[in-house]
């Protein structure tokens, strides 16, 4: 039993186990998986899950803040460590109670509480010298303030007893990259250390850039489980950039001492004086306490779940990974903020830099416009915030409109560089950023998603229609004609399959590019017909120029799409690549590059990173043929390695939707697992958000086959594996909070709150339904 | 065969093997201990032999500068733990080489050339993936350019090859105590860190309290050992206190790369701008490079040792840690500054804070004054310029003249501190600095001896009266007038043996304080007779009042000085105290405390921490006839347990005294080895000085029996341990330097140059002879 590793505080705390995400045993080389896994997030900052005693060589303890980014001597501006704020180291006699690299730890237990959004442990530390001590440990970040963290904790003396002392530290030493020699870098400096009127420690910090300035306070209550006060000394110290409290306790052998480390952060983005915010944030945490304030996170968190939760009968590991998605999805954005966005990697860890990418708009975002609109709607906006510098970007790169960076941090400019070093030190250029525009027609595909689930029309209105139209723009600027075949192309450009780059009138690039323009199109003439001022409006502030419509409407028509039907070539010229293929599978039933190919520039080969017609498919489901989707994904299937996490979840949409469903819960197992499994061996630099969901996706609009059909109509058409008994999950459905169960052949929606006057239908199998 | 552990060149290098110290396994519980043993010092600064590779968690590297003080929050005003320029950080595809807490260094093998001053390493370094390593080290602080330092590192990677990447760091982080939670303190602000010009690196640091500014430059050099340059790439990082040159390099597998990295380091104590000095010596020194540096620098100890080297023929052993008490204590002080001094633990460790004893005059100058006349003019000196401040001194606690501090650092103010903090956090008065009063006599004897020997009586006129006036009219002042007994006496004052504290009448004290007084009327009656303005001058400038010649007579005359004969009470009361004899010794033949004694109050009980009546028979030889000293040493002996290392080579030489030889050599072994077998288990703290200075003098007064016999002249009657055949050493006897050659039944004493207008006369065995 999980609980019994815990004390009768925890036990009473702790979730059913279904909620919980359990690492049974320390060995020292998860730690770097781990601390992304269990990180936790809370809308404001995100913070790994280091061990607070340290002592152990491989850890790179981090807290992100959203919003906070630098660039310094980086190649590129990433989000930054901040202040190290969990450190809490103990001695006994001098001797360091440690995690080392060895197997110190005994007994030990770490769990993600996903209900809850806590992270609980306990373990027996061994010293060197023998002295055994109990340690259980409750982290969260305050959803309810979210300048808010805590760690409470115990600590109890197995085999001794005697003078204990700590240090209470916030460590603003930490670096970027910190295992990375090359790489590693210091985006802040250290502008004030004090002790906080006497209640703790306080560290000003400020990105060198843009002089950010951030604010770090942590202090400490000390209490025995008795409830008696024990702390007999505490002092204030700095070294350097380091900021301590040292203080001491006499713990007798087999008693328990509670430390309840206390912290706050914030930053120049809600505040002028981050210190003064610090000092009333700790005060009145101090006042609250620790367990009042846990008691508020969790109440939190049950509201989130109320919308989020995703139940899935019959299949438990499933079940469990996707509650683990979700409650990483649902944590990172922030509820309040339209100016941040989702890195790829969530707030977990530092690889691309903390950027939002076309991931985003197509994987994470319908999510959010299903779950929580809320959300979704920072999101979108943050899209709208930076269209602006999307114009400079299509400036810079001598096109119109507005080009979307590939990566995009705070200012919204390309943050994806054009030249990057490799571990070898050896400098390449990097053509992502040059080449691969899909970016741009993703975030107005995100947004057009966002309008139809929401009915947000009002954000159409006022900030859609210009994203709309200014991408419009720049795809149309983008195209070249083509005299001699009389057709609008696309030349020298990346699809999201990065191992043909650049080509040729990529397949999928192509199509977006037309739809973009196509829906703004219409939605021009819809407004136009309903509102010729409004519509006189968006073209003067799009200076659009007359008959404009007239020439859109004659390009997209002539925008060379290369196919509609049949198989589809990936690029001109992907037929007459070297073509092998794959014929086998690792171990995680994941295809192998075959024999012959390898080695071979990638480029020169039919194998797919990722498959791009598959992809396009996926999305522009109405523009093609049900047989010619069969055709297609039965094509690029055998010869697609999977090596972008984005690709698992698609193929296993698709292959539900073509009738090809032997490989699809493969599929989704290698997208739901991607971290839990560690099954791409990154997750130590941070959480696969577009996988995580890609998932939810893969189940709601895959095998619960959710999807808004062509005249607007929420429609079901569910297909769960055999061993499913039932999917339950909300929606948000145009503003309704509605409660979808759908079981091998019924299903059944209903109003989270009874809605007498609102009628909503929806298809289930082409017949019409009402939610009840 | 040593040797062969290394490179041809280093082969080289490698003195004979009898001026090896070696360790020849890795044991990292060993590591803290040869830091101190291995740490090197040239006269201006002190650096531990920590491994510059880093990646183990015991460890102290340090890097302590002769008068660079700071207190701030610490106890005491201590010496400071100045930027760590030796880290040199290697990787491979980001793998740390580190030196591990368990067994990763395999070949090990660690040399100190006492000859000449150099540390080499060689050792195999195997990563967790098995990468092997071939890491060779040749280490020096140069001798001749004392603001130098430097270690080439010879690199080659025994089963890989490929890209390493490097970090030439300077580490400001360092603190003092920084093992010890509850001391740690950073004594330096961190100024500014720059890329010298591109030149390397530099940190500029400040002591906290005065404001004394250190600048740290570092620089590399990177050949293959074909000369061929190899560095690849360059780029100057800090990140916060650290300084670093990221720098990389392609070795083969099996190829050689050599890393020379230079290091300079000054202080406002020599130069205004510590910036321009910094870079200037990294200018020129990249110029002379590292192994002309190298060569003047082994020059300098070629002379060194040609004056301080000791032989002892038939005693491999003993010759060997002679050698090395020489090396350390020779290395230490600076011949050029006589504000600093000699700390207890030299520049080797952080215990006692780099103060001065009286362990300078009675243990360490002796050697200086026979040996290095002119270093030793440095330490009396230092004691003349702080005479002001042990006037101010005196003052405070409500004497007169000039009472020394018992711990002396930079400013002469009384560092011993009134209330210290144990371990365990309780704070408990020290009374130390209150009562224990000696170290006024001790500063003057060893000044007096200083100019026995020099007769350097220049000295004595301008500088030396003054401190002897001065703590005579301490003494005159420090004693009170018994009116019932009718003498004078001292109260509530502690001697050596710190076990009785305080107590009335201390034998030692009252003796020295006699003697103290005795001498300076000796002094002035002499003046006074040679040269009356002179004396006059003296009289005025000291302020002695008319008459005080007879009231210092009247008063010395009835010092009570407890006995002269018989058994000598230590103070008064000591043979009322619960008497046990010692009759157990442990495995090292060190006396044990009586097991019906343990637990008792020290104060309590006749057991000694060192035995104050045979340190008073020692100095004031003249005083007391040969049997009364064999009967106390008889007495006291039985009742000694030395636990202060300051003990054994006193008991060794007055055993020899008294013809009680068979312990002799014990006492012997016991100081000579004290760091090299770590046999008060605290060498990690520093290096013995005192125990240095007392196992030469135990050898050179001691078995060799030299001393200025009363009449003034050299004297010798050896007394050789059966297996010494021979031993020859040198001394500057009243500015001759004189080789002393001692057979069992001969000697002979030559010039070191002629000098045929010099005869000096010397006596042995009674028989007066001449120097040839």
């Amino acid at each position: 039993m999980i609980k019994n590793h815990f004390n009768k505080e925890i036990r009473k705390l702790i979730s059913a186990s279904e909620w919980l995400i359990v690492r049974k045993e320390y060995k020292p080389e998860e730690n770097l998986a781990y601390e992304s896994l269990f990180g936790l997030a809370n809308g404001k900052m995100g913070n790994r899950a280091a061990f607070a005693e340290g002592g152990n060589k491989k850890t790179l303890p981090a807290n992100y803040i959203h919003g906070v980014f630098d660039k310094s001597e980086a190649f590129m501006r990433e989000l930054v460590n901040t202040p190290n704020w969990i450190d809490l180291k103990m001695y006994f006699l001098r001797e360091p109670f440690g995690i080392g690299d060895k197997k110190e730890l005994n007994n030990f237990i770490s769990v993600l509480d996903l209900k809850k959004g806590i992270l609980f442990r306990s373990y027996i530390i061994t010293t060197e010298s023998g002295r055994k001590t109990k340690i259980e440990k409750i982290k969260f970040l305050s959803r309810s303030n979210k300048s808010l963290a805590a760690i409470r904790t115990y600590i109890t003396p197995l085999n001794y007893g005697g003078l204990f002392e700590f240090e209470n530290r916030i460590d603003a030493t930490i670096t970027n990259f910190a295992d990375f020699p090359r790489f590693k870098v210091k985006h802040l400096n250290t502008l004030e250390l004090n002790n906080l009127q006497g209640k703790g420690a306080f560290v000003k910090s400020q990105t060198r850039d843009f002089g950010l300035e951030i604010g770090t306070a942590v202090s400490v209550d000390v209490k025995k489980n008795t409830g008696e006060d024990c702390l007999k000394s505490k002092h204030f110290r700095t070294f350097g950039e380091i900021a301590c409290e040292f203080f001491d306790l006499e713990i007798a052998e087999n008693e328990t001492v509670m430390i309840d480390k206390l912290a706050a952060i914030t930053t120049e983005r809600e505040t002028s004086n981050v210190y003064q915010s610090c000092l009333e944030k700790i005060n009145k945490f101090k006042k609250v306490g620790f367990k009042e304030e846990l008691n508020s996170h969790i109440k939190e968190y049950n509201q989130l779940w109320e919308k989020a939760d995703l139940v899935i009968e019959g299949d438990s590991k499933m079940q469990q990974a996707l509650r683990y998605n979700i409650f990483q999805l649902m944590s990172t954005p922030s509820p309040e903020d339209n100016q941040t966005n989702i890195g790829a990697k969530l707030l977990h860890g530092e690889e691309y830099g903390g950027h939002a990418f076309w991931d985003t708009e197509l994987f994470v975002l319908p999510f959010f416009n299903w779950v929580f609109p809320n959300i979704a709607q920072n999101l979108v906006e943050y899209r709208y915030n930076l269209l602006e510098k999307a114009k400079e970007n299509a400036e810079i790169n001598g096109y119109q409109g507005a080009k979307y960076p590939w990566e995009s941090a705070d200012t919204g400019e390309e943050e994806c560089p054009a030249w990057t070093i490799e571990p070898d030190g050896t400098c390449y250029r990097c053509y992502v950023a040059d080449y691969e525009h899909h970016v741009t027609a993703a975030v107005t595909m995100g947004m057009v998603n966002y309008v139809k689930t929401t009915d947000d029309q009002e954000f159409m209105k006022n900030k859609g229609i210009y994203i709309l139209v200014e991408t419009a723009k720049f795809w149309l600027s983008r195209l070249t004609f083509n005299e001699e075949k009389d057709f609008y192309e696309i030349l020298k450009v990346t699809g999201p399959d990065e191992w043909h780059e650049p080509v040729d009138n990529n397949a999928y690039t192509n199509h977006l590019a037309k739809w973009n323009i196509d829906y703004a199109l219409e939605k021009l003439r819809k407004y136009k017909k309903e509102n010729e001022d409004f519509y006189q409006k968006i073209i003067k502030n799009c200076e659009l120029e007359l008959g404009f419509e007239q020439k859109w409407q004659k390009i997209s028509q002539k925008i060379y799409t290369v196919a509609e039907q049949g198989l589809i070539e990936q690029f001109e010229g992907y037929f007459n690549l070297e073509d092998v293929l794959i014929k086998k599978w690792d171990e995680n039933k994941m295809p192998l590059m075959p024999k012959e190919l390898k080695g071979k520039p990638k480029n020169e080969i039919s194998i797919l990173k990722q498959a791009d017609v598959i992809m396009l498919m996926f999305l522009l489901e109405n523009k093609f043929d049900l047989e010619t989707q069969r055709l297609n994904f039965d094509y690029y299937e055998k010869r697609t390695l999977h090596r972008s996490s984005l690709s698992p979840s698609i193929h296993c949409l698709m292959g539900l939707r073509v009738g090809d469903t032997k490989r699809a819960y493969d599929y989704l197992e290698r997208s739901a697992y991607v971290d839990l499994d560690n099954n791409q061996g990154n997750t130590r630099e941070g959480i696969h958000a577009a996988s995580a969901g890609g998932s939810w996706q893969a189940v709601v609009f895959g095998y619960c086959g959710m999807k808004i059909a062509k005249d607007g109509m929420l429609s079901f058409e569910p297909n769960l594996p055999t061993n499913w008994s039932k999917v339950k999950y909300s929606i948000t459905w145009k503003g309704q909070l509605i409660d979808v169960l759908i079981k091998k052949d019924k299903i059944d929606l209903s109003y989270r709150k009874r809605v007498p006057t609102k009628k909503i239908k929806y298809k289930f199998k082409d017949e019409i339904k009402f939610v009840n």
